[in-house]
């Protein structure tokens, strides 16, 4: 059964929305972006072929939905806007931390479309293997959103405000910290002549073991070995970058802890 | 043009090892496995076909190469032992961390064979490409070399002990740190009930993405958004795993500092 096309508002004009408003306009209608910053919100309506605003007096008010994907720390300045917008629309937030309850004082129909990866603008995603993780609370709401969702991607779950928490939390641990690591080991090997590149089949063996062996069980190198002669001349050597080198002592700690034997 | 099977001992039994004499009985004829642990040395031996010895005294002493693949911090009391062996024969270790010239003393014929990858016993790998870090003194000893890490990589590169080492910090950074993110994130999750499969996606997505755009620029997440309120959430939310919540505060605000704006 295929979808009854809708009209979508997208708020917001960064890395998520830029991804969703290309997916939903699949399937949908993206009918208009808005964006604090005009040229941002340009930039991604021409890229959709919909209209633009940095206005939200200016919002579109017939929309089916409207996706609001901004910096969380920006919603509780734009969700008490939407209060008017129109009653009989679906609103949702895509963030992986605000509890679906903070539409509640503004809207009716309301819920979270949070979807669980990393997106970077200029980066093309398959967003069918995207994890959607959606909250409603009134059932029509969650199937409208489900419908939704899954209009972009094959991989779509009911997580509770509590447990998007959690996934949001693991997910800075799975990804931005990751991430966060191999840049400085870029930086690292760029300051001595050597190529990050050298390091792809270790971080693919990495990530590929995890799906055989838990992470706990694949765990390697001088810290859970508790070689400890290795890892003072590590600390050593990193003297020249104390960022890094407060950053190696932490995590070996915590590497030696986790693996000690209990007694 | 083959090369000519060489006779192997190798003094270790661990996962690098394992693994190391797995590759290299491909080619070659490896006779001998030495471990501390008699258990150890037999269970690899047997897997190999070959003779296993826990005693240093008894090493065959008519072999081409000896492989030591054992935890830095044993090579000190190891390599002496092995002075009188066979004044003919390579050989080498295998640690990022240790310089080739720890061998000066005690042999003619020495280099490293760093094999840059995470070995779990248990988690086959494909060694044509593990990339090999080779250094020898001897243009003839570094030839050799090159034709043993040839037989088992087509990934075989030089490198200096000042270099291997920074390999060794950076590959600890993007295989042993990121590895320990994921464990601590699966325990986060399964204590509140949702699987880690969860973040394969995410994970997945992370690794492929820097091979397009560098970790620096495909950073995302709280932090580099300076995004202080979800960092305050997560902080809080993490209140009752005070380790995670050290990792969290420190990692993110690591990442603010890297990306603020230079002034």
């Amino acid at each position: 059964m295929k979808n009854v096309p809708l009209h979508i508002v997208l708020v917001g004009a960064g890395n998520v929305a830029t991804h969703l408003a290309q997916a939903l306009a699949r399937e949908h209608r993206v009918v208009q972006i808005y964006s604090r910053t005009a040229a941002a919100a340009e930039t991604l309506a021409q890229a959709i072929g919909c209209s633009a605003t940095h206005q939200l007096e200016t919002l579109v008010e017939d929309a089916d939905v409207y996706v609001v994907s901004v910096k969380d720390d920006a919603l509780p300045s734009i969700l008490p806007r939407l209060k008017e917008v129109n009653p009989r629309a679906l609103f949702v937030h895509t963030a992986g931390s605000i509890p679906m309850e903070i539409w509640k004082p503004y809207v009716q129909h309301y819920g979270v479309l949070y979807p669980m990866q990393t997106f970077s603008k200029t980066k093309p995603i398959d967003m069918t293997q995207v994890p959607f993780f959606i909250e409603a609370t009134a059932p029509e709401d969650r199937e409208r959103l489900y419908g939704i969702a899954r209009s972009m991607s094959e991989k779509v779950y009911d997580a509770t405000s509590e447990q998007r928490k959690m996934l949001h939390i693991a997910a800075v641990f799975c990804c931005n910290f990751t991430n966060h690591l191999y840049a400085m080991a870029a930086d690292l090997l760029e300051k001595h002549g050597l190529p990050f590149e050298a390091m792809y089949p270790l971080i693919d063996e990495t990530t590929a073991k995890i799906k055989q062996l838990t992470p706990y069980e694949g765990q390697t190198g001088p810290a859970v070995r508790n070689d400890i002669s290795v890892m003072q001349l590590h600390t050593d050597l990193l003297s020249a970058y104390p960022e890094l080198q407060t950053i190696y002592k932490q995590l070996s700690e915590s590497i030696v802890l986790h693996h000690s034997p209990k007694t």
